[in-house]
């Protein structure tokens, strides 16, 4: 069945997503802060319309913003969205944000009779324009299967957490804290072996096969042997998602020692000003502190 | 054609290489401080003598100890080999040491006509007994040709990393500093999540198909799941291999904060008592410090 879809947020991961819908035949209205955005989406065959206008007819709203605050101004800011929807239409709310919040989001969506679907993704904007991310979701059956036609639609695996809202953004919050610290962990020993004669392709090559090694390695660590930090997920997603980590960590009283030094890196990258950079780039910092000379772009 | 081959140290990677010489079709004289290591290694199958006496007639002398003194000890202390064997003999150097040291060792043992293939070994004590080794390898092409039927015996993969002695300690520290981050990385991430309602057995479930997994990680966090802390590795080797690695980032002035973190989570680990018990009991650390009741062994 056709389903009248709503993105919020046409970043990236937004966009991938909002082009996702489309391609798999259903009706996709794209919003976005920047004019600019909207506009693209539109001419790529998105629906015309205010939010206000078409939020009743709307079976789905896709809220792939940046941030809690974000998320909450969305859905219950001043124009927010959820008290114009119909019942029964479901909000799948795509941002790294803390599960307590997912679980006053879920229960003021529901005095609305509106369902909510916790669905922080992975995979980055390649595999979201491909429709093939990964969601960690959880929700009650009757959110899953109001979602289902787009989760289909932008997903290859969809983790099924279980029914209390907030589970996905808890795994989801555990992965970014290991993806983050090995991204820095990787640059730290990249660097470190650079200062013992091991050159950076020699690193991908023997380590990639060894005990050591992690996704995230054989991922970024390309990118600094090939000198290219064209931002495919950049240096400034990891001061926002280590910190709503830390965040949650330190509610729950949890000391996160390898954590707090990962961030430390990416905060030390942000104020080097390769906030923009392929977060790759944080070997910039540990080669800026030790004298070294990372590889240049071919 | 048979090498006449000594193994000096029978501890858990010591001995699976005695076994996988012996295996070969090799003569294998092993040594040990422990007299009883010896004499099992003599029982199935080891040539009997006293290090002294078939020094002159060794092809390859294997040093499976744990450290640098030790390393040092066995090839120059008061009954050193190396003064003892034929020009022409290979000493293959397994300990994890640092590069500075290898160098000496090998210009050492040129002044005698010795052979010396820096050649650290990974892969824990199963691939050990299975000749499956990894070898991070370095040295001239004698030292390689001359340690070539032992390796070919004892190893699966041989990374040949050039002809300077030291590359392959630099490799294995790098490989070293990777390991023991993502094993305290992982029980940070697992026991973090356990305050967040994410189950030991979702978190390798999900976590081990997303982009924040590690070898290290899939390897170690089912005993977690499992409560199974048998050391397949031990929590000690921790404490000396980041030891080894943070002793040569200070001497390289290279500043390391995660692998510190890590280092630090390992030596609070063996404060608890647990040195002896498998690495993932790492984990019983953050477990400790966090209230959380880790999944008991069924």
């Amino acid at each position: 069945m056709t389903q009248n879809t709503a993105i919020i947020g046409l970043g990236s991961m937004g966009y991938g997503i909002a082009a996702s819908v489309l391609r798999a035949g259903h009706a996709a209205y794209g919003f976005d802060v920047a004019p600019a955005l909207a506009a693209r989406f539109l001419a790529q065959g998105g629906r015309p319309g205010a939010l206000g206008g078409v939020a009743p007819s709307l079976h789905a709203v896709v809220v792939v913003v940046l941030n809690a605050a974000q998320t909450e101004s969305v859905l219950f800011g001043a124009d927010g969205v959820v008290p114009q929807l119909a019942k029964g239409a479901v909000v799948i709310a795509c941002a790294t944000v803390p599960p307590a919040f997912v679980r006053d989001m879920a229960a003021r969506c529901g005095e609305y009779g509106v369902l909510y679907l916790d669905a922080p993704i992975s995979g980055g904007s390649v595999k979201a324009a491909a429709g093939k991310l990964s969601v960690m979701a959880s929700g009650t059956p009757q959110a899953f299967a109001a979602a289902a036609p787009v989760l289909s639609a932008c997903a290859q695996t969809v983790f099924e957490l279980g029914e209390t809202a907030g589970a996905g953004s808890a795994m989801k919050a555990v992965n970014q804290m290991l993806a983050g610290v090995h991204i820095a962990a990787m640059a730290e020993a990249l660097t470190f072996g650079m200062t013992q004669g091991v050159a950076p392709d020699k690193f991908v090559e023997v380590i990639s096969k060894c005990a050591g090694t992690s996704w995230m390695l054989e991922n970024r660590a390309p990118h600094i042997v090939a000198g290219d930090y064209t931002p495919q997920s950049s240096v400034n997603i990891w001061p926002k998602d280590l910190g709503i980590v830390l965040d949650i960590a330190r509610e729950a009283a949890f000391d996160a020692p390898i954590t707090t030094a990962a961030l430390q890196q990416f905060l030390a990258a942000v104020g080097h000003g390769l906030g923009a950079e392929d977060d790759a780039a944080v070997a910039k910092v540990y080669a800026s502190r030790a004298g070294l000379n990372l590889p240049e772009k071919i």
